[in-house]
């Protein structure tokens, strides 16, 4: 187990009915509230006139600023900073998934910072201020409500980036399991996927003798694979809604991540779909993972049949270490496509043309080379995408 | 799943050599400072020289307060709320297991109130306020370093009682698994049952659909049912003592226990032994969960086959749910004998007369009903004792 220093303030404010609560906990840190929310489901759900009517009855001062899309943009934040400056803004409000809670985590950073945020996001330059951010959570999957990263898109370099800091973590998140009722298949599946894929970044690891991070992880990813099918089959099932709501959480606020060095190149292999492809993020992990997982195994062969075992419970009397190994990955490929994911870069209509372009962003930051559970080079990154198409 | 709201403020510092890091984190909080800590084995094992090292290069003035001793008294808190108030003392730093650390908490909450400490555990005074508490862990187990708990004993009336705040998490816990090598093998053994008893306090629970602290519940058993044995036969075992260090810590503070209601009805029957022959609380506990597990499994025999099954591997295929739910009971006991704690008070040297005096004070805080998992009346805490004869 590796040293670590851990610490998580979000405070978590969950179940039924925790929406009228917005206005009374936003009230603690602030008068003037930016909304930020994304277009359609908060407003056909009916969640932002709740959320109004509660920041209303705590006498609020409320600038909304809707329009948060997925894979947000850094001119979107832009603009939120504008409006924050011009507003005296003391407090954000998210009302959404990962994109609406990333927005706003950027635009407290950057409210606060005087040069371009996306110096933060490039690593130039650091701050210590934020705006606080708070949050009601509607799309469950990135974690994003108690993590302490958040990922945008420059739009103009085509770099898909996050930024990590104790900092931005939310103070507070409403989470109700109820919010989630109104999402799409497709929308719950890639949140699903999303969640699972930040548990497997810190299962597979090269940090030897992290037994009870390991099993909390396997605990996650058992509950995410039982409860998954359940809400795409019956929508509005409280109790497997709340299931995947709560390992959300812990599968990126690092609970399960201490001690441990998480590998995270799928995220950066997964970003270029994103950014290229406008693919959403949860489907871009979820198929990334497999390629990646047929791409390395062998590196660490013990680990990928622990995961198959504990996981996918595959039986230990199967031919060999390494056939258990590929039925493991091989059934996290049938739990995907169940679930209606694209399992293959062709499914989701991506073609092979821009494989190098591609690896030469996710490798950039980072001199060339990504990864942790083992390094990978520009041209690994290269034959992963192959092994997708 | 139960609505919650759950927030753990403790700055978490985990590994090799943190202790050094005290001054500076003291430094952050105060500069007069209470060192509580117990006789003999910090000293023994050299660790309050490192400390007082780095306590003294932070430049921090220092009120030693030794003396914590287990099941510590309200006598013993009230000679530190004394102390704080005599030396204008601003943070409390606990050296120790969970009794200095609970002593900590105490006189921490104690020296800003007004009226006397006890008042706070009989709730019939509550307290926002408290001296800030830090933690250098050496005894892991209690998860007291982090969790919102703290137990004292009023040595005049006989009563071992629990107060739970949010308010008194301790703000930093430094954790170095080397600290707990020189253990005896009964204090880890002991260390280890108290973790799992917290673990288990909250598995067996009324609470249904609670699938995902269900599994890292187990998590946590199986993570602590591995390395205790390998702790006790290997003290300086790193890995091992890490991984009881962090399981102990997420045993207690709450993270696998939210939206779930605990049962904590052992606890009060294990502090009975503790106040009546001053058994050590870790001991008291693994005893008193054995009967109760005993007396209460066919309340929901599903819950004890679901444990027995992925907890101990009991195989699916026995007899029937009754026979798997015994023998996850039996296997329990089983492991705490080759732990060697006591199973039956018996062995303990504990007599059976007191039995209806004990059952009464652990019944009384409550009007003579204590229990989540099942409702138990003084008649039936009796009849656990018997049980456990």
């Amino acid at each position: 187990m590796e040293n670590f220093v851990f610490k998580n303030t979000t405070t978590i404010i969950f179940g039924r009915d925790t929406i009228t609560k917005a206005g009374q906990e936003a009230l603690k840190y602030g008068k003037s509230v930016l909304l930020v929310y994304g277009e359609g489901f908060v407003k056909r759900a009916g969640i932002l006139d709740k959320v109004l009517a509660s920041l209303t009855s705590s006498e609020l001062k409320i600038t909304e600023f809707p329009g948060a899309m997925p894979n947000p943009t850094l001119s979107h934040v832009q603009k939120g900073i504008d409006l924050c400056r011009d507003n005296d803004i003391d407090f954000i409000l998210a009302v959404g998934g990962g994109s609406a809670i990333d927005v706003a985590k950027a635009i407290g950073v950057g409210a606060l910072y005087s040069g371009n945020v996306w110096d933060l996001f490039d690593m130039i330059a650091f701050t210590t201020e934020t705006i606080p951010v708070g949050v009601i959570l509607t799309v469950p999957g990135t974690g994003s409500e108690s993590s302490n990263s958040c990922v945008i898109t420059n739009e103009k370099t085509l770099i898909k980036r996050g930024l990590n800091d104790d900092l931005i973590r939310p103070v507070f998140a409403i989470m109700d399991p109820e919010l989630s009722y109104s999402l799409t298949s497709y929308q719950t599946a890639c949140g699903l996927a999303d969640a699972m894929s930040h548990v497997m970044e810190r299962y597979f690891t090269a940090t030897p003798n992290v037994d009870c991070t390991d099993r909390m992880c396997e605990a996650l990813l058992k509950s995410l694979i039982a409860n998954g099918p359940i809400a795409i089959a019956s929508p509005d099932n409280y109790d497997a809604r709340a299931e995947i709501l709560l390992a959300s959480k812990f599968a990126h606020d690092n609970t399960v991540g201490v001690g441990r060095i998480g590998d995270f190149s799928t995220h950066k292999l997964g970003h270029q779909l994103s950014v290229f492809y406008d693919m959403a993020h949860g489907a871009s992990v979820a198929l990334m993972f497999l390629a990646w997982m047929r791409y390395v195994y062998e590196q660490d062969l013990d680990r990928f049949v622990k995961y198959a075992e504990r996981v996918w419970d595959v039986p230990a009397s199967l031919v060999n270490p390494e056939a258990i190994a590929l039925e493991g990955i091989n059934r996290t490929e049938s739990f995907f496509r169940s679930m209606t994911l694209p399992v293959k870069l062709s499914e989701a209509g991506i073609p092979s043309d821009r494989f190098e372009e591609m690896s030469e962003k996710a490798t950039s930051v980072t001199g060339g080379i990504i990864g942790n559970f083992t390094k990978l080079t520009t041209a690994d990154v290269v034959k992963i995408y192959k092994l997708a198409k």
